[in-house]
């Protein structure tokens, strides 16, 4: 059965998930430059091998993978066949697409290769891009964006990316299967939190776990009761 | 030099350090039962052995004493010389003091063993207690308590108790030395938030270390910049 997951989705210590002022050279925002801290040496390992593996034939088992930063870091993409995201997840651009210019923060062969499914009020074609991934801009509720990813998913579970408004959408409404949140050792002051507003989420989920990893980031599984 | 210090202070994973409606037979108010799960243990040993060990006799070395949660416990009682607290941790009574009968949550041996400054508006006379612990009930800005509780350390240095409210005003004025700051593995919904409006904290403060305890608590260590 497909399940919901979230994975890497990263907070500070004082609750942040964004800092303040998102724009096109600071995706984030101000603030929480060290908030990704903890995934960059998996990055640079990516990086060095080959600059888009296909999902599901990661190289989990060399000798130098084996740390809790970089597992948490590849859980995020095992037997994942679809991606929903915010639009700010995709990019910066606000309100009506000018043109379709803005292809995405990831360059013409994104890391996804699979449909993922940008949630936007704006329509705009779908895009298809290297690699086997597809642009889909979708409106309607959470639960009706999941059924038309769980359908693309093709029985692989869906993977829900950011931005903070997106993940706490699909945590309200009780959809997320399970959260792998990573609490960054860092203070930001201001921006965006991800626990606002969800007074039922304890009726319905529990901290499964919690590790620190090399980073100092800590990994906190939350999963349904 | 005298540092304040912040120890145990204990927040969900979404962020809050008290639940909703605190009263008396429920300080930390609903939702948090198990907010101080981590600290159990520690209380279990304490009361096992002495109901009320003075500061500074603490037995560390003992063979199962070495936990990360119970280090955290003791590391709260070494080298203080006073106490610093919100009304809201001496009791449950708001407005002026209806009469002199709340004597704190502690019995009339209170676990301090020294002069506890408690802030409140209302006036109330010095409230001495067994075993060396005196409250008293003063007014002013967190410095001019801080001052006062310093000059009663006599060199040691002053603890910073609760509430939430109390510790985020001594951290917005940048008053705190340490704050040693644990993340309960739970889930509370709503609540009163530790990190609420503390936007220039990042600027003086930064997150040395973190840890988890057996309990799956995280410890956090924040420390001046």
């Amino acid at each position: 059965m497909t399940r919901l997951r979230v994975h890497a989705f990263t907070i500070t210590l004082d609750g942040f998930g964004t800092g303040t002022d998102q724009r096109v050279d600071a995706p984030f925002g101000d603030g929480v430059d060290e908030l990704h801290a903890w995934m960059m040496p998996s990055f640079a390992r990516r990086r060095s091998s080959e600059t888009s593996t296909p999902i599901g034939e990661l190289d989990h088992g060399d000798s130098d993978g084996t740390g809790v930063d970089h597992a948490a870091f590849l859980a995020g993409e095992e037997n994942v066949g679809a991606t929903i995201m915010g639009r700010n997840m995709f990019g910066p651009v606000r309100g009506e697409w000018p043109d379709e210019s803005w292809r995405g923060w990831w360059g013409e062969d994104p890391p996804y290769h699979h449909d993922v499914f940008v949630m936007t009020h704006h329509p705009r074609p779908s895009l298809p891009m290297d690699g086997g991934t597809t642009f889909h801009f979708v409106q309607g509720s959470p639960a009706e964006v999941l059924a038309r990813a769980t359908t693309a998913a093709g029985g692989r579970d869906v993977r829900l990316g950011g931005g903070v408004a997106t993940v706490r959408a699909f945590l309200a409404e009780g959809l997320v299967g399970e959260l792998n949140l990573v609490v960054a050792p860092i203070l930001a002051g201001a921006g965006e939190r991800l626990f606002e507003g969800l007074t039922a989420l304890p009726e319905g989920y529990r901290v499964e776990s919690t590790v620190v990893g090399e980073s100092g980031a800590v990994h906190a599984r939350v999963v349904r009761r």
